[in-house]
């Protein structure tokens, strides 16, 4: 287990300018006051399969600054769904089973990763509101998580080997309703309504990374909710690696949010729902804060396109 | 309900002429003989959205003409995951129940619209081998099926509007792992293996169909194994657009699997699975006929940009 911090070389945002204007791939400072554009690359998708390793020392060429503040912060990997895993943290297992809203299992505990989708058009960056639905839930809620990039295709991974497959980590907010997700027994509709994956800020390569170190808090209106290391998961990143591509090719920009820990809504005694108004931040430095408020005011049909 | 089968104007196949040639999008005739190129589509997500409500009557530019047999017929909506619904007619409702492999329900059937999705990497087209996954399951079946084709985008669509965000329908195989079904909890794992998702030959515009009238035969070696009508749901095709958009955006070139009827191997007594060697053909004139042989040869590791 490594014990040093390692520097933080690389953290990539994806922004543009103005809105509607073209999507870029920039690099933030250490302060995240400022991004520099890494010239030629127009989605991360492209710049993870052309850097599988990433080099803590690997040079971009840059074109020009802009103040973080002053542009549009994208979500760094849209367009496709994202793989997730249920109740992989102990203490969120026993608040999930004894909630009320778990059709899946009869055990508090899984004896296999539990794999599960959330559709790409649920998919927002930083900063944009979570819609709760009013129409379809009476209990939308947050789940902070580390999300893991894949850098690497592969298909039939030993865990040993699990690792080399990893790119990075990003924060998602695996955003739920609850009643949806034990009525259709199939967690995917509860858990892919529209803006229901807030994604970001940055996206961040291993080599800027101690994955044993990284710590992740979630809070609601500025009250810590979720705090736990997010290394402290039943099925390891190498199992779920394993796991998932016993039978399905994984694909360079494939996420996969490990599951989230003790400390959601519906843990709660009474049970406390995401409200109009609101606002979730989860932060696992040094990937940054996910900060999205809370609105009762429906969105635009989604377009991948636009995304 | 239409009584009069209505002319099949519009079969579309994607496909190219040589292994790794570009992607073309054709028209084949009544007899499946030719396909003729429709000039000015490389594929069908884009002529889907710039013809959602496609007229019977409609004339494409036409370039060269094919033999079918002379044609690599690929995959007609490649790339994204496809949209499924599990336990929706009734007798094989009850087949899964009784099988000893449904650990989503104590109930034969559902009391919503059971919602999951295949991976995108599971996609394969007519004639390229399912692979048995031997190291992964000793249970693979076949679930022959008619998908719904999303013509125009939507989020909160009434059931009396759904018909309008239609624009036709393909053929599905959604091969099933099945202890991985059961194992999992969630079933997306055991739909998802790699080659599990044959679809096509054709997708067919809803002016050149009767949905009433689409009849689904699965032989597997020629022996029928399904035979029924695909309007006998349990759930109907505009509740599960109203379901599904009710809080998720649906998009051009999405595809609904709508279930699959009464007659898998599960379901058989002795329970019977795919095998090196088998031959699986789904028909429902006039999608025409998926056939897929299955091997117990690995393929090569998905790529998503190569389908």
């Amino acid at each position: 287990m490594a014990t040093m911090p390692v520097p933080v070389n690389h953290r990539f945002v994806r922004y543009r300018l103005e809105p509607g204007g073209s999507a870029k791939i920039g690099l933030v400072d250490k302060d995240e006051l400022n991004v520099v554009e890494a010239v030629g690359y127009t989605d991360l998708f492209q710049l993870i399969a052309a850097h599988p390793h990433l080099a803590s020392d690997h040079k971009f060429a840059t074109g020009a600054a802009s103040r973080l503040k002053d542009v549009e912060i994208l979500a760094p990997l849209p367009g496709r769904d994202v793989l997730c895993i249920g109740k992989n943290y102990i203490a969120h297992a026993a608040e999930f089973h004894k909630s009320g809203f778990d059709s899946s299992d009869k055990k508090e505990q899984p004896d296999f990763p539990v794999f599960f989708t959330k559709r790409a058009t649920s998919i927002i960056p930083t900063g944009k509101p979570i819609y709760t639905h009013p129409n379809t839930t009476s209990s939308p809620d947050y789940e902070g998580e580390l999300g893991i990039i894949i850098g690497k295709a592969g298909l039939a991974i030993p865990k040993a080997k699990a690792w080399d497959h990893v790119w990075g980590a990003v924060i998602i907010n695996d955003v739920t309703a609850r009643e949806r997700q034990r009525d259709h027994k199939q967690f995917f509709i509860g858990k892919s309504l529209d803006t229901f994956c807030p994604m970001g800020p940055y996206a961040v390569p291993s080599s800027s990374l101690s994955y044993d170190q990284l710590h992740l808090t979630t809070k609601v209106n500025g009250e810590v909710r979720q705090s736990q290391n997010t290394s402290e998961l039943i099925f390891d990143v190498p199992t779920l690696i394993e796991t998932v591509s016993m039978g399905i090719s994984i694909q360079p920009g494939d996420i996969i949010a490990t599951g989230t820990p003790v400390g959601v809504g519906m843990g709660m005694a009474p049970q406390v729902w995401l409200a109009d108004g609101d606002l979730v931040e989860i932060s696992i430095p040094p990937l940054g804060t996910l900060a999205n408020p809370v609105t009762a005011t429906p969105p635009a049909v989604c377009s991948l396109a636009a995304q």
